[in-house]
């Protein structure tokens, strides 16, 4: 290895000299000067940076004698002559204004062009920005960089969320001069590669969560739906029959219900489409066919599931903590101990209702402690520093949705069998919400049986099942 | 060091062919020899560390022969000798002795010149150590790297914190070959860019916290002022006016006052500069203008004061659970209860008070929910994730000051109109405390109104007011 | 775009073109053929994904004819001819079948060779598989790369734990073109440095938490031997002495004894094995002795020993918020009530009582955030931003050492005093769990003492005391 390294190294770095040659005229000793094309917003807020950070800067304008305020120490020329005075050229002007640059090809020939450019939409034109200006260009070398960052940051330096600038571009000698001027900046450059990655970063800034909308819709329909059904079943109920308000428990009580059965549900809506995933790929007798869109969507946001689920859970576990130190609550003890005294009762304490209690306690907070350890593992920084085989070992989720689940069992106990529980005919909320984990944890089990389980495995490591139907249809249609 | 920096560029990128020459031969096959200069205690762990990672150690001393205990396996010559058998040479020596390297330039001709010093304090010398170093030996390509790591973590090999190797140099091959090295002891190697670099890397390991000594202080100054004003409005009051002594109620019942007044008021001041900052550019006409240097330097620890506020909401919320459990409080209940019995008296639930009480928990909850989201989306790893429209979107701070600040008026609700609040003349603390995110949030809202908002965005566009008088003032001052 | 892409790279490229010669000819204009050896299942997965993201693929495999479902789109030929039609090929065969590849040397000539194995176990080969193939075809530029996702991710794209690729390989040109599909892929690439780090990326999948084991199993030890001790001493000794059934304790009660004990432990067992390092440093005399290898491994685990310990204290944590809600504690709370009603008597409020438990609380909740912070600035991201000195001084550890264990020492306050707490003359759990904490802050106040800790930073600065002994037994060895 170490044998064959430095040959390979001379060979690779002699034709360099030639390489840069125009970039090393272009960046001439005496100057650091870089050229802006374009005295908008962001060309001030670059420019002015540049300036604050030891840069001489020029701007290329069509009319550079009246091309507003430009920062202090910066001068104005024609486009011609700003470029062939700079070896890197930003580009800070919009993708409708590039066809002119088409004119300037011979003097940007073999400059660095750096596309700083944004658009207000996603797939507004068939080609990025800074694929468009190479093709415009081809001479020069065309570096997509700082479009990820604001105005504001990029005049202000660095904060906490835009201290990366992402590059990319053909010419590894153009990034790494681009890269020099992002660190110079204070910013740390990120090369993502070559410069068909330019799409990606021009999309960036205008995404919004989208891996978050599904699960937040679904969280935010489950939450009204569940609030209705508790509001009707608990509060219009005990209004309407036993002409009772207690309308305040709607604060507390009802969104401590709610809340719960939400982060539930959720968590077994992330672990159910793996499980699906797996009796297909046993239906079908192979992994090598897509699974049906609507699965893939739904196993992309599995991530997001779990932690909007984590969030209603964590709501859950402080509404429950806050309880004994409501008002209504201890109201209620203290009558409770004053009416025993007054009719003289003794009430006999039940080993049975103490295990069931206990029991119901301990599976809530050891669930919740795992849900926390899956949050933290899905940090970026954490699950980056876990290997494959680690991160799949500590997603003990179904370990999770088995306590919330018993949890919630424990919870029930024997209500259910109670009338008065079936309120108007209709079941208790927590019944409703245990369909879900109670399917999911029936569908893992089958799974983990013996004989499932190995031809799954076989399946997923590449087998396939050739029923002899399925083989002559697969003869008839090739 | 602009001056000098090309100079050194032409010098350096043309005869790379030639320059790589001598490393070419130098680290040839059978060799991989490393050179250490200094033989101090971070020279020796350093050596140590390169041995044991298989690379073959020489050391350059003044006296050779009595330089003290060497890790085994190394040798020690003299300079010259040293510089002259290895291609890669670690300077270990301090930035004060660094002037007789320039007697040796020759032999450090196109060597790669590894500088691992640090100072003691900032600012102690016009140039970073690196770049008086390529002063001195022009003709070397210097790259700075490995003084972020304490000598333990050189010897030891990476921990957690100590993974990575920050490096900066104007040879790009001279950094290649270093993070190598970094790379085979461990540790991932992250090129900063040029040697102008240097001197942050330099005030890297010095600097203790900048950012946050201002939150901290003004953390601990509320902390204190609020302390002695509820324990004299309380416990004092209660001494010497009742003759109780209630001095057991410091450890929780008057520090879970203190922690959300402190709490919120820093919350209120994470947002605040916001707010003025917008003021002063619709007052001004322009964003062109720089803020004060108190704005700029308040909105800088902006994210501090806020996870400062997060600290003590947290111990709030536990300090508030705890309550039931409270040897006092249920001392309290018990004889509230006995009390109820032995007088024979009925207290009547009151619907109006578990309203507030059940609000007043649940605005507190969510709140402290919503803090907590922002507290996470602070860690580095998941703002970094998160594109720049998001990390705006996700700041729900002025939501999370709602909540609060409704949870305190709550809290209050008519006790404030009652003269026996107003123990000695003073205020109760939470309608101290109140006074900042009140004024923050009605600012707010005169920003939300729609003609100041539309003006605010345009000037945010870029967009200036000229107002005639401005204006006339700017043209007799151009 | 990829229309456009080739002609583009050519001008660019050109000037390199005596070095990427081979290169440069295989990648020419029209194509952007991968060559993908192997048609085993991480090979199809692999060329599925290339199909998918734009590129063309052929397999090269023994018998092109009969070598089962390729992905569609992709052809099949010898693997000569294979290698001959593309600038990089893929190895997707295990490493024993490597040989054959030397009969191909010359058509891999100059070729990029992305070496994706990975082994079962470590250390089955002496050199890496990667090492192995460059020795091979010393002629081919081999990178390492994508052999540490899986297949899964592979054929379906980066998820979050698998969003990066690690690349190594010793020729620069060869790693910059396979991170340019990398990054296609969706991946981010990153750069390892040269093929000696193959091995480690070689080992990254097979690695099982390794530091986390010895950890795990103290937690687990403990955990059993607290838990029988404290069920013998409080369930078994009721129901044998007492006649009293109170198994129901186990759930709550008894998990809240275990939790903090284990806590407190491994919390203390976090920072001692650093005051023995220094006491035998100090014994010693110097710092240039390595530690015996059970102090070096048990300092290698503090920081998961710490965080398995901030598990436990989480658990302890919300085991103690959930009393007042328990139905034994609310039974026993109103039994309490009722029998002093009925029995007449009045109970004092005792002032030392509520400083004993309110003391109590406070220190346990600052040690728990104290706890926290510290779990905090362990996250990757976290530590990566501090500099040594922050993290060394935010490591607040023996202040949250001290703060458990006064907690715990109020917790017993003058209870072990009475003979009832010897049950079968064994100690209370908590007065065994005090002894590593208490041990461990006596040590750690010696080394406070002036004078020794003076000693002992003059060591750590490289200062040996030479014993006349010592010396004289150095001189005999030597």
């Amino acid at each position: 290895m170490s044998a064959d390294r430095p040959s390979n190294m001379s060979k690779e770095v002699k034709p360099e000299s030639v390489l840069l040659h125009p970039l090393g005229t272009a960046a001439a000793p005496e100057q650091e000067l870089l050229c802006i094309f374009g005295t908008g917003d962001l060309g001030r807020s670059l420019g002015q940076r540049l300036l604050q950070s030891g840069y001489r800067v020029v701007y290329g304008s069509r009319r550079p004698h009246s091309c507003g305020p430009l920062p202090q120490g910066a001068q104005a020329t024609s486009h011609e002559a700003a470029a062939q005075s700079a070896g890197r050229v930003f580009i800070c002007i919009h993708r409708e204004h590039y066809d002119f640059l088409e004119t300037l090809a011979p003097q940007l020939k073999g400059k660095v062009l750096v596309d700083v450019s944004n658009n207000l939409k996603k797939n507004l034109y068939p080609e990025a920005n800074a694929e468009y200006l190479q093709r415009l260009i081809p001479g020069a070398h065309v570096v997509k960089a700082f479009n990820t960052l604001s105005a504001w940051s990029l005049q202000n330096g660095p904060s906490d969320a835009n201290r990366q600038v992402y590059l990319c571009g053909n010419s590894a000698e153009g990034k790494l001069t681009v890269a020099e001027v992002a660190t110079k900046l204070g910013f740390t450059a990120l090369d993502k590669g070559s410069l068909s990655a330019a799409r990606e970063l021009e999309d960036f800034p205008l995404q919004l969560f989208p891996e978050w909308r599904l699960p937040l819709r679904v969280a935010f329909g489950l939450t009204a739906l569940f609030f209705f059904y508790v509001l009707i079943r608990d509060v219009i109920y005990a209004y309407v029959v036993q002409g009772n308000d207690i309308s305040f428990r709607i604060m507390v009580s009802l969104a401590n219900k709610v809340f719960p059965i939400v982060s539930l549900i959720m968590l077994s809506l992330c672990y159910l489409p793996g499980v699906i995933a797996a009796f297909l790929q046993l239906y079908r007798g192979t992994k090598y066919r897509r699974f049906p869109d609507w699965l893939d969507r739904w196993m992309l946001c599995r991530k997001q599931l779990g932690l909007v689920a984590l969030g209603f859970a964590f709501l859950h576990v402080i509404y429950t903590l806050v309880i004994p130190i409501r008002y209504y609550v201890r109201f209620r003890i203290a009558a409770n101990t004053i009416s025993q005294i007054r009719e003289n009762k003794t009430s006999v304490f039940d080993t049975t209702t103490a295990w069931r209690g206990d029991s119901y306690y301990s599976m809530g907070i050891l669930g919740f402690g795992l849900y926390l350890l899956l949050g933290i593992t899905s940090l970026p920084s954490v699950s980056n520093a876990l290997s494959w085989r680690e991160f799949s070992f500590i997603q003990l989720g179904y370990l999770t949705v088995f306590f919330c689940t018993f949890h919630t069992y424990l919870y029930g106990w024997n209500r259910f069998l109670k009338p008065s529980s079936y309120k108007w005919y209709t079941p208790p909320a927590y019944l409703l919400c245990l369909v879900v984990p109670s399917l999911l944890i029936v569908l893992k089990l089958l799974l983990l049986l013996p004989c499932v389980d190995r031809s799954l495995i076989r399946i997923r490591q590449g087998w396939e099942r050739n029923d002899p139907e399925d083989g002559s249809a697969k003869a008839l249609l090739t």
